[in-house]
Parts: structure tokens; sequence; C-alpha cells
């Protein structure tokens, strides 16, 4: 099969890999339809972390191509969405809601096996990781939402409910990358009343408007900090998401916070320190991490599907499999908000 | 009047000072019947954080002597609590529940005026501020117990609250401080199932199994973590108190938070770092600061009356005001959990 690899930072190409088969009694191989470049996958490419030359991605949607003997919840030519994350759906910590912890568990790529952005991939313990997808037929626009789940949607809406938005809420949003318009997204559908995107780009601000963003705040750090507070006559937000993962954005999103409220976080941290006299002080929380997407899947999709909601529209780049080094140009150069790569035909 | 004043690390002594008096319309002068020393006293005691010589002391329970024109809820002759914050309860703070970030508020001692530990108090705000105890003709342990809601209970309360302990949870209370102790009392009356308090001092074990610890957990740092992380069959706690405020405890309730937890904190912070990953890959979060101790009097105070909670039970130690200086030694050398005072007969 074909499947994307990481080389070195800024080189990203497609090369001949085995297909995936079957190892153990509870895996799937899904022959994948759509995957996506994550803004997390821009830390190896911009060479921001240290990552291991091989198979990459972590977000797909596809068809189970076969599954193990002890595999009971999908079967062959089930359309499902993986997570980002494999997990066994058994464990403390999954039934716990935080399936990106599973004592059994672990992240795509597989160590040293597929990764999302290919043409199959063997996933582990299939039963917990994937949930299948009722029904045919769908749309491009709603596989796009469907892919979503995989990731980016799911980690908005876990920065939502770190932060503890509820209805009738004033809430602001740091970042206006893909996750952050999912926090745009998921705040909105739990009720927020009011939503803050922080965001000085046209196209992101308008997409953050269509999910329910009801002012922008241009600017950053400071004057961020000022704005925010002056829309809120000097009392600072109910909720505050933070998805970005940088020092600055971190900073902002605690003096912005008011007391007793919470600060949700899912970009990963770089270069990200708390100040505990900021948070003691003003009583300000923070709560965090790699997303239990697997366990908001369920009712995401139920929306999704019900077009309620339509978190597909952060993708704004579209290429094929032979396109996935543009697809990360597109992102790392800020021209896309998030790359959609056409794998293969439904 | 006479009242404890700090004049250096180590020295506490009774001075003349002028009577309290109506300043305001929404002052009210509070005849000190009891007052106590906190934990956090001790931090100037030992010359540890900077401190302004002079008046001291910010938990106390007395008698309203006087109460401006504008004072609508209490009145001459009442039994009222003072949280060591005062505030209004009208601002949004206030009405969001977090009293101690109050727009209008302050924290006993007064910037240059009264303390706790004296005859006397001007209050202000005392309609936000003070909760009149309903009756008359409490025991001295029923009066011990009122006492402890003007701080210490309610901030284990909060340490219990920020850490969201719930019905059946499992929990841990790091620190055997007053605080600590008040944190067992409060988990177990937020049906905590399991209580884990970590104390190596046997007077204080034995004080947390009477307030609902069920384990006790010696040792410290690797040592009590291994032991929690044994007792939850790798798992970790699902709700953490950290009691105490210094870099070693943080780390230590951090390392047995399991995954999607909060850790609630409400020891003044010394020394503590927050470590951003073994947050972020473990999905823990962290919550405290200065407790809004008023909003909590009402319900602690009604189980209080209703003999379900003896809070009053952290009090190992008694003197009146004369003897305050050993008040403060006998905490200080960890003689006693926490030093009552007897100001006056009510």
């Amino acid at each position: 099969m074909r499947a994307a690899v990481f080389e070195k930072p800024g080189s990203i190409s497609i090369v001949d890999r085995p297909d995936p088969r079957i190892e153990n009694p509870t895996d799937a191989v899904v022959k994948v339809v759509l995957s996506c470049v994550c803004g997390s996958d821009l830390w190896y490419y911009r060479g921001d972390s240290e990552f291991e030359p091989g198979p990459i991605g972590h977000e797909f949607i596809g068809i189970v191509e076969d599954a193990g003997r002890e595999v009971n919840s999908i079967a062959k030519g089930d359309l499902v969405i993986a997570p980002f994350a494999y997990s066994d759906g058994t464990c403390p910590h999954c039934l716990h809601g935080v399936q990106t912890a599973c004592l059994n568990g672990g992240f795509f790529p597989l160590g040293n096996g597929d990764g999302g952005q290919g043409e199959a991939v063997r996933v582990p313990l299939a039963d917990g990781t994937l949930v299948k997808v009722p029904g045919t037929g769908y749309s491009d626009e709603m596989m796009a939402s469907l892919l979503s789940l995989s990731d980016v949607m799911g980690t908005g809406h876990h920065a939502a409910m770190c932060a503890r938005v509820k209805a009738g809420d004033v809430v602001a949003v740091i970042g206006d990358g893909a996750v952050g318009l999912s926090g745009v997204l998921a705040a909105s559908r739990l009720g927020a009343e009011r939503i803050f995107a922080l965001s000085g780009n046209p196209d992101r601000q308008k997409l953050a408007r269509e999910f329910g963003a009801t002012d922008i705040v241009e600017g950053r750090g400071d004057e961020a900090t000022e704005a925010v507070m002056e829309l809120t006559g000097g009392i600072g937000v109910d909720a505050t998401l933070e998805c970005v993962g940088t020092g600055q954005s971190m900073e902002t999103a605690i003096s912005i916070a008011r007391p007793l409220s919470m600060i949700g976080y899912v970009g990963v941290p770089h270069g990200v320190e708390f100040p505990v006299e900021a948070m003691f002080y003003k009583n300000r929380g923070v709560l965090g991490g790699a997303a239990p997407v697997r366990a908001y899947i369920p009712e995401l999709l139920e929306d999704a599907l019900e077009g309620k909601i339509n978190p597909g529209r952060v993708f704004d780049f579209r290429t094929d499999l032979g396109g996935i080094a543009e697809a990360y140009a597109a992102m790392d150069e800020r021209r896309a908000i998030k790359s959609l790569v056409e794998v293969a035909e439904l």
C-alpha cells in the first residue's frame, strides 16, 4: 500500500509499505477513505519537536476490510471513525471516560506500523476503538464532518468540557486554528451565550462567526487581555479555551479567566508555564490534555448526522494522498486552516 | 482595647490599641469572643514571608457591638461569624460565589486597622460579610465549631469543592494540619467512600480517622505516591486535596491524581511549580486559591448546628489573649494542630 512518511523537517513523501494484516485477534484492518493533517503534525514538520522518521497521521475514517476473531462490535464493510488513540474501552481509565490514558492503549501512528495518512491501517483493540457510522451514502460535506470527529472536533469539545462551559456562559477561545474553531463550535453547542474568538485572520474570523462566535478579538497578548476585560466589564470570562499551547497563549488565557473559572487547554504545550500566583490569588484553574475523543464521538456523531453541527467546515484545503506534502505546506504557511486528504473513493 | 501585634519573626505581643468605631455606614464593630491562629500566620511568624508589623489575625466570632446606619442584616447583640475576607455580597464576583475576589472587599487584618486576634474588630461591609448564628447558649464545643467556619473548615471544604469530590469517590488529602483535617471532614461530608489521609503524626491520624479517613498513608514524596498508587490498584485517586502549599506536596498531589481528575489546592503556595507535562499527558487539573469561605458558611453552619459535623475538633490548644504568643509557638513547634484563643466571655 501507499502511505505518507516523515523523512525530516519539511519533508513528507509517499512510499510503498506492507499491507497491514490482522496481528492480534482484537485487531481490525481499516481501508482509509479520508485522512487529514493535524496542527500537532506541524510540530515535527517544522522541526520543533523530535519525531522518528516513518509513517505519520492519526486522523482517519474508512471501511473495515478485515476484523480479528475477537472483534464483535464492527464487521467487514462498516464505515468507521477512528479516534487518534486506540483503547480497550474496558480498563478503569476508559470506563472513567479518559480513553487516552487506556492501560492497554496507545496512539496512532502505531510504533513501527501504520499511520492514518496511508491507504490502510491496522487498528488495535478495534472493539474499544472504532465507532461504526450508521447508514450510507453520505455527502462529501458530511464525510468531512465525520472525519473531524476523529480528532479536531473532539479536541475542541474537550477544551470546552475542561473549561466547564455551560448554558449562558461568556466564553473566550484562544487560537483560531482548526481546534480553536472547533472549540467555538463546541462552546456554542453547549449553550454559551457569548463567545469571543481571538483571531486576526479574516477567513478564520468568518468561520468562527459561522460556528457561533459573537465577538471577534483581534490582537494578542496584553492587547487581547485588555479587549476581553473591556468586553466583560472588567470581570473576565466564565470559561476559557486555550487551543494553541504556547507560553503567550496560556498567559493570555489565565489573564482573562474570571475568579473561580477554568481554563480548558488542549494544545500540546510548548514553552507553557503556569503562573502559580496569578492562578492562586484569583482561583483560576486549568485542566486539559490529550482529548479522550473516543468518549465524545457518540454524542457528536449524533449531532453531526442530524445536521446540528457541521464541524467539517474546518477543512478548507483538499488533496489526494499524492498531494500530502502540499497538504502540510498549506497548513504550515497558514494558507489552509486544515487539510483534508482524499485517500480512496468510498 | 487589647490586641495582638506582630513585631518581628517569632515575636507576638499584646498592646493597647484604639477601640474600633464605625467609620462607614456599612461597618459593624464586633466584640471578639473567640479567635484563633491560622497555619498561614506561621509564614510570617517564621519569617518565611514579608509582613508589616502590626495587628494580626483573621479568624473570629463575636457579638455585634455597634452597626452603621446602612447595616440591615445584623444588629447589636447578634452572635456572628466573620469570614477571613470581607465582601459586599453584591458585586459580580460575590454573586458568582467567590467573595475573596470581591471588587470592594479585602482581607483581615484591615490595612492599618484591626486584626481578628484582639478584643474588637471594625468589620467593613457588614451586611455582605457577617453571618448571624441563630439561637444562644452554645457549648464550648459548638462555639469552637462555629469559629472554625471563619476559615479552616471553609478552606478545607473549598479544597474538596475544587477537587470536585462527589459521592463514592476515592479521595486523598495531603497535609495533616488543621486545613487538611478539615479537608478530610469536608470530603467525608460530600460522600467520599474512601479517604486517604497522608500523615505521619499519631494524634493527627486519630483525628483524621474521626473525621472520616479510611486509610492513613505515612511517609512523604515518592513513598507516599507509591503507597497511594498501590492502594488504588495503580489507578490513582478520583480527587486530591493539596492542603500544604509546598513544592513537594504539590508534586505528590499531581503524581497520585488519576487521569481527568482535579487537584484542589488551598495552601498559600511557597515554592510550588506546576509540572506542565505531568499534568497535560494525564489530563490532571488544578484549581484553588483563597477560599470563598463566606459562600460556604450557610450550609456548613446548618450541618454544624445539627451536629452532623464537628469541625471545632481541630482545636487542641486553648489559651486566652494574654497567651497568644504561646498559641503561635505551640503551632510552630507542631505541639498543637490549631490554637484557639478565648478573648472574652460570651
